[in-house]
């Protein structure tokens, strides 16, 4: 039975394109709340983890070592645009570890803001790996390296210490034994596990549950555009709803943590596209009896995008499917 | 019933994601060669028409009037990537013609491909309007509108004589009335009507048919450069096999013609993914009994597209489901 349609785009008053998904609700007991399609399934969920990745990186004692401050401790959880601020906080976080950019093993590429990008292109002839949107999540894993007394070369290898903390912080926390499960490489070089979306739901309702997972949440909470950027779905949603714990990934992952009402969620929208997994997880959120009038508001704003085309008239826009 | 899977993309052994579509193979007579899924639903065809686009230019005397080249033709049917060499051509364009980049309507974005956005970048602060990949479809329109005897202002809205002229050469050409069908506004600000991919298909079977159709297949032949540019498919696909002519569009549609075999293609990915309608139009054109082995080889070769990462390691494919 294939997945639902999750959102919609439309053009000149009707349908143009669709997209199916699944996702889950649960709470820390693993206790479906809301879902639809399959969710039993091993997805990919790319940089959508990156807390459950910054977990051991806190619970190795490598962010009291090293002073990581929230503002980098958030940067250690984003896919940031590549923004000047990004690059001074990743920078701090590696000459505070005693890490340089030459260790790094994201690779480079252009900052993912425009604005950013074009300043750094008029600067430079070559985009830096500190440009990487995983640069502060690499700069932890450098952090964690250090602090395990391992070496930093080949630290985005499956089998290295530092991946092997994560995937086995990540795998309890998911109830899920990530040995067992297949594993990718992601865009920044470190593995990926597939993993199904109502155990990563699962994980992100039992974040809370540890010093650490609060720890990142309230850091985030406090420095929402450290996680993204600008016009970036993640912060700006943040940022108007700071109750709502929400984290991207590649190919159309979007996972959350609901704190105040013990709830994780996990979505996937098959084909990929993160325009669907925006406003799909805007609207999954808006629908859970959970929050003020005014947050429900501003979430189901964030359910409907309108598009723009090249001379700003309104062409269309994506949307949670009509009913 | 929902429409088959189209294209999937792997990662670590296992798919990733995946994308359904329909699609439509017809000759000339409007019988159906090969097809899967809805294809009597109308869709937007967006870019994927821009040779439908062109026809007026040619048959209303412009082209001739003011002696537009093959490459400028080729330009007129184009999605390019405002490299040099498109630009270069877009200004003669306009030049000829008595048209100038202050008539464009098209609207200014940087151009697609890296390099050009890039040195664009370091020489200005601002796109330009003969950067927008439309930006040669609108020299042809605005050549339009002067052989018409209409003004030039608003040639983008649908009332205008230019597009009342290119909606009947296409509706009739696609035996399609569509004055009758939904009509929306593209990226570039003129309309797009939606048009079942079934009607697409035979358009493009009859294409060859018009005196104007085969001088436009022939100037796309010799300079296919023009139609998009560096590492684009359609250039890349039409210089490897210039017997097929194909032509992307926004949201996942494509379109093509095989000239020799007297064969129209329409192809949508339903959630407007251009990767996936890509791979699937490589291997649509490959399934079919009309090549040479060197021709089929190559055209497979185009139907699985590797995947690397930032450190240009292999990650996975978009390619044909495996069956």
């Amino acid at each position: 039975m294939p997945n639902p349609v999750i959102a919609e785009v439309t053009r000149g008053g009707i349908v143009e394109s669709r997209h199916t998904g699944a996702f889950a609700v649960v709470n820390a007991d693993g206790q479906i709340v809301s879902a639809a399609g399959d969710i039993g399934s091993a997805v990919f969920p790319r940089s959508a983890v990156k807390a459950f990745q910054c977990l051991p990186v806190i619970e190795s004692g490598a962010a009291d070592h090293f002073g990581l401050t929230d503002e980098e401790i958030a940067l250690a959880c984003s896919s940031h645009n590549g923004e000047p601020e990004h690059v001074r906080v990743a920078r701090a976080m590696l000459a505070k570890c005693g890490n340089s950019e030459e260790d790094y093993e994201c690779g480079a590429h252009w900052p993912i803001d425009s604005v950013a990008e074009h300043a750094a292109v008029r600067a430079s002839d070559a985009p830096l790996q500190v440009h990487n949107n995983c640069s502060g999540k690499h700069a932890g894993m450098l952090a964690l390296a250090r602090q395990l007394g391992a070496e930093r070369h080949d630290y985005v290898k499956p089998g290295h210490p530092v991946q092997q903390a994560i995937a086995e912080t990540m795998g309890a926390l998911c109830g899920c034994d990530l040995a067992q499960q297949p594993v990718g490489i992601d865009g920044c070089s470190v593995p990926t596990w597939a993993i199904p979306l109502r155990n990563l739901a699962l994980g992100f309702a039992r974040l809370p549950s540890r010093p650490a997972g609060q720890r990142i949440i309230a850091a985030v909470r406090a420095h929402p555009f450290m996680v993204a950027g600008t016009k970036r779905f993640d912060t700006d949603l943040m940022e108007t709803v700071p109750r709502a714990f929400v984290k991207t990934g590649a190919e159309g992952v979007y996972c959350g943590a609901i704190p105040h009402a013990g709830l994780g969620i996990a979505l996937k929208c098959d084909d990929g596209a993160g325009r669907a997994a925006e406003v799909a997880m805007a609207h999954l959120l808006a629908s859970l009896d959970v929050w003020t009038p005014d947050e429900r508001e501003a979430l189901e704003a964030f359910s409907r995008k309108h598009l723009r085309n090249w001379r700003k008239l309104d062409v269309g826009e994506v949307r949670w499917p009509a009913p």
